[in-house]
């Protein structure tokens, strides 16, 4: 069974970039042409969030910075190739709610929910996410609830990540609440690789207000660099690990 | 400024227990009539939650479980007071924006995405919550978005911790993933109270699956019990502890 699962993750593995190998971030085009890129201006924006856009799309014209596109589905071409190359039995979801399925955060009509873009810097080898909360995203009254801030970091932590490292898996998320973030407000993640112990990343980031007086949330994750080996010493399966990763989100569009 | 938002506070205090005090879980009624409660079976809910729902209402008909009501919106009337109660300034947003604002976990259409109903046991000091996943919560094809499930936990945890503690307010969570959890199953969150050291409450919690024999996520959080003299300490405003914890959730509704 691991063998065969390995069989099946090579050439993928090879084909997004194995750990410690090259990153294909020249791969990282939009995956189809019948895809809405969400990563976008739109005209729920607020002028903060389009101000700091433009900033970024500045610093992408020499080719330092490149701004990351995002979908809100998997196609169910996608969905029936992971099946397939996962899964030897069936995961109990139809293809047709496949179909009708949303990427979590881009789940929600324009403006409502979340709204982010998020650039690469394969020089500084970090990432940037610009994000305004909307108000369905509201925890006490006229602030952003936790589970939505935490949402966007697990989101752009398992971006870097998979930027950074390759195939990888969230073990962990650690947050730190400091500040509540006012509802509609514009919020800046950064993150960084901490450090590599083995097949563990350590990635952390923090979410700051525009003016980068204010810090709302800290956050850190673990990641697990996909290994068969690894997968078998944890009784967790390698489809788990790759799956986990390497479709995690459409940030990262996967061409099987 | 501290003394004034302590006087502000003690009333509320009082109303609402105190770290230590009695709990007011015999307060713990709907709001206004005019608000929907989204903890009741709904079309859209699998045989599975609907079951599990029947059979924790049958625990209720002793009194020995609550089930715990749930809304989507804070009043305008509520944000009012609650920015006059905790907000010497003002906050950035605007009366008609709360009035439009959802509860993040109640943001979706029926059965698109969190559905959820949570029952509060008083002699076992835990919350048992069933959810269901809805087809907009998805991280990779097929299964729930780490953030989604982070959310369940949050909301969960912090009811926990207003019902044994008092105000509290979420200070860090840490989540471990386990297995991936798929789309529209049902999963059951179970909390505990871990300990209690000065003025933090560790609470943790896990997802199973319904017939226990998958644990799909563990987390844990703290929260640290209001006090104007912590608040002061880590120079962060009595308001927004009291806040973060007193509106943290329509599940506890605060008549000011």
């Amino acid at each position: 069974m691991l063998r065969s699962c390995a069989a099946r993750l090579r050439p993928l593995l090879v084909a997004h970039g194995r750990p410690g190998g090259a990153r294909l971030t020249s791969t990282f085009s939009f995956e189809e042409v019948t895809q809405k890129d969400h990563a976008l201006p739109k005209p729920s924006w607020s002028k903060d969030l389009r101000l700091l856009f433009d900033q970024f799309m500045k610093k992408c014209e020499d080719g330092s910075w490149e701004r990351l596109p995002s979908c809100s589905r998997h196609s169910v071409q996608r969905f029936q190739n992971f099946t397939k190359a996962f899964f030897s039995g069936s995961i109990p979801v139809k293809e047709e709610q496949i179909s009708q399925a949303k990427f979590f955060p881009r789940s929600f009509e324009d403006g409502l929910g979340f709204e982010y873009a998020m650039f690469w810097s394969k020089d500084e080898k970090r990432i940037v996410c610009l994000f305004q909360g909307g108000l369905y995203l509201q925890g006490i009254p006229g602030f952003l609830h936790g589970g939505a801030l935490v949402t966007l970091i697990d989101t752009t932590l398992g971006t870097h990540a998979m930027l950074a490292g390759g195939a990888v898996m969230t073990a962990n998320l650690s947050i730190n609440f400091k500040r509540p973030m006012p509802l509609c407000s514009v919020g800046v993640i950064n993150t960084q690789l901490d450090k590599i112990e083995g097949r563990k990343l350590f990635v952390s980031c923090n979410i700051q207000s525009v003016d980068e007086k204010t810090v709302y949330t800290e956050g850190t994750g673990k990641k697990l660099l996909l290994s068969s080996c690894l997968a078998s010493s944890l009784s967790l399966s390698p489809s788990f690990f790759f799956s986990f990763v390497l479709v995690y989100n459409p940030h990262m569009p996967i061409n099987f």
